[in-house]
């Protein structure tokens, strides 16, 4: 594919409430949501950069730098910064307002590889990603590095091929 | 705490159908729903081996090698293998069946790093693990190796600490 | 309240895949699964603006000019435009694209009317609004005539006090 | 069609015990479930009157003139007053119960316009209606002055096609 | 308690659409749906009894004489017939109809036991019941029987106290 | 069929917390909610014995003996322990761990009955079934009096065929 598609045709916006069955019962947002949220987005992200069908192929280490607590706003954003043959990056975003301190923190960043499949559920050729922000161009920079880091991180029991 | 625990404490297992709400249009379970199915038994795990409320520090890169569909079943095993001071890390391995073939396959396997919480949200000390099975004995050595491969991942802007 | 807020303050966006569980069983999506969004919506951007709790007094009429289906993704962006002394009025709109086509619909618009709490349940006094787009500020403009045709309309039997 | 059908085929009736999961973390319900519940409820008795698949053309202004707590319990009642050639307005009541104080409340009534659709996603043609409780025959009066009204409505915005 | 109070209070009914998440992956309705329906509506009706919390204590054989498929309506009906001095029993008829072929056909009928409790959840006192349709006395007749049958029946691993 | 599986095969487990959205408003799980999960791992149980879809004919009466709380840990453990033409027996436990406290309790126990079916929904025959625990066969010997004890069950009103 010879085009070439700017990342903010893929850039995604994302609001939501924090309610009771999204937490534990002392009120703290659950991992595993804030996980299946991050992978929607990037879903809905690698979509819309290459209007297939996507599966998720991975993701990369996600650290939880601070947590969100029922009545708390998070804010996601995403958009494919790389991609490869079949495969697109999509790095996401996630943040938490505290809505009465109105102070907004990091919760964490994450880096997702999708792959757009035909519909045989085999991979197929995506157009290329003009990366516009100043994070999107250094991720896209940094891509051959992450890839060989993926492959090094697989020695010590990283869901590797088996 | 001096008192050592057995990983067969913490040893937990899921078995899940997989259903329609699980998966995309066209059948194939999405990311986000196995992840949160990783990130849900690996706080039981960490909570039958602290006796705490634990939250999700950080995963470590997942890697899905085979997707699973509507009809199959999802098979989860998770164990606390390593711990620090008030932290656990917790291996998840996730296998998939399809139930008419009958031939199981990897889906991915992943670690967790969980971390006991008291009533004040603050971390607290955990008994530290006797790992058992060849797998655990043989993670919980490259422990040191991990947390090292972890701070260096965070150059590449994999959810570092903002 | 003496201090005014912009209505990018409080403006809002969501964006959705349409999923099997929000449609019924020929893959069109349910009002309801609309309606609740809506609602959503509405409510986290009214609590941006109030810093409160906020319940929903009432919604206006919703058309539903054209529908949308699984695998669809659903634009919805808010804000608040006129306020009362504890109420603010919320603009939905919801947008659909077909991935594939590429080519984004009105689905509806609506306008809400939040109305912020205080500990106790009761209704509290809100800052006011200074609408920033050119559609905030015409349905700025038509607040008061709204308000009088909605006295009306409950004349045949539209949700009134019984 | 020259069938006419009694309103009483269409009449439909929901109890609801309201949850946690449906209500904001100071134990409200959401005015999007209770939206949900009306387009559901309203769904089955357009579908009852039509025996065909139904999707909803509009909703009129709903206003919550009560709230709901968890605990409490809700009664939804809804059946079709008035018909087109293939669209059927369905009215539908809500009310709450406080189960220990033993009282019944209002929280609103709403009435909807739901269309009947082939298989090929296309209106198509629905029964009279017969309407049969004083308030069914008084809505089914007004059934113009209301359809002049809603084009009116649109002139401020509220959902017009665009 | 010495106030008596007729089944009328606590008779309760409800109208379900049957839609894709209630199905496995050939569209035939869950046993555990059907199931979780009953006692839903079992609960609320004997809260409409005692004005208190209930427990479900037991629920006796349910078979399932039909199955209910994707875009059926299913129609949930109880009461509460028969009164210990803390339980109730409750008897929940559960129907189906293919809305298309407007037949409609017993899915299942159960008897439930339900306890009412304090606030520390203690079993507490509940009025008794004047039952009132024919299927009610009837079954308030066999009172004593059933509970001796379920005596009986724990000889044979059915959910005995262990 | 000639061929004979043993228990070993559909023995199934799960492990599960108790979270907000399963319990009423004081903490207590539901009913609905452990029937629920019961029928979901007597599917499994089933289909892992049959390789076969697999529909809830009956479940047998169920005692809640104890009751589980928000943060407790559910274990369910399932496997076919008898089977007919085209009928299993599965035996269910349920039991309960409080993790502060840490000890088990059982919930209940319970015998479902699945039947196999084919791709036109018509029973299929499936392979018999070795027992192999001292439960499963004890189960196995009494399934002739559960048998002929169901059909004296309905004579009480037990959701027999009407
Ligand atoms: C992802 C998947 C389609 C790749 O299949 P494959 O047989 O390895 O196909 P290919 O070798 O052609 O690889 C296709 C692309 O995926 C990339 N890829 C494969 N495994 C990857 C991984 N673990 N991480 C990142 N990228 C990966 C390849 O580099 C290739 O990218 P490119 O075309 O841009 O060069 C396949 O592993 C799969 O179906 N996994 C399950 C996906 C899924 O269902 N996820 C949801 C939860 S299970
Ligand atoms: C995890 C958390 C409690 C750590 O807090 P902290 O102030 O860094 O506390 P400490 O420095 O005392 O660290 C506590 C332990 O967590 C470990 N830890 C902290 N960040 C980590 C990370 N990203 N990955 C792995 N372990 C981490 C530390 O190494 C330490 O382990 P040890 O006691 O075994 O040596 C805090 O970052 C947090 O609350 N994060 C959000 C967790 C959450 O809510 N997750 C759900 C989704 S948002
Ligand atoms: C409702 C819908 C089918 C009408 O399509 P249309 O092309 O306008 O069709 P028609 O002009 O033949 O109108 C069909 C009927 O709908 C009625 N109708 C159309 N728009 C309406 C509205 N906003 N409010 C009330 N009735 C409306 C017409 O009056 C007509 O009624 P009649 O046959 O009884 O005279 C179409 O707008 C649609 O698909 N909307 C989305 C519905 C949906 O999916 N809702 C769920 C959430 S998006
Ligand atoms: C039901 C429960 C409260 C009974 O407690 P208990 O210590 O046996 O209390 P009591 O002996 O005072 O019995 C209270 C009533 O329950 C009845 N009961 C107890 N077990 C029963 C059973 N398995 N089936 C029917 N009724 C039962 C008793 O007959 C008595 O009725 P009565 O007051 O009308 O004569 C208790 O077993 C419990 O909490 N079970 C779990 C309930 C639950 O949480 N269910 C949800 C899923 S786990």
């Amino acid at each position: 594919m010879s085009q070439s598609i700017s990342s903010n045709v893929s850039r995604t916006i994302q609001t939501k409430l924090v309610l009771p069955p999204d937490t534990n019962h002392i009120g703290t947002i659950f991992g595993g949501t804030v996980l299946s949220n991050i992978d929607e987005i990037a879903a809905i992200s690698a979509m819309k950069h290459s209007k297939r069908v996507v599966v998720t192929a991975s993701i990369d280490r996600v650290n939880f730098v601070s947590s969100a607590k029922v009545g708390d706003i998070l804010y996601l954003e995403a958009s494919v910064f790389s991609t490869g043959r079949t495969s697109m990056e999509v790095y996401v975003k996630v943040e938490c307002e505290n809505l009465l301190k109105g102070n907004r923190t990091i919760t964490t960043t994450s880096i997702l590889t999708m792959v757009a499949i035909d519909e045989h559920g085999l991979p197929v050729a995506v157009p290329s990603v003009i990366p516009e922000t100043e994070e999107e161009i250094d991720l896209h920079k940094h891509a051959q590095e992450r890839r060989k880091q993926r492959t090094q991180g697989q020695a010590f029991g990283e869901g590797k091929k088996q």
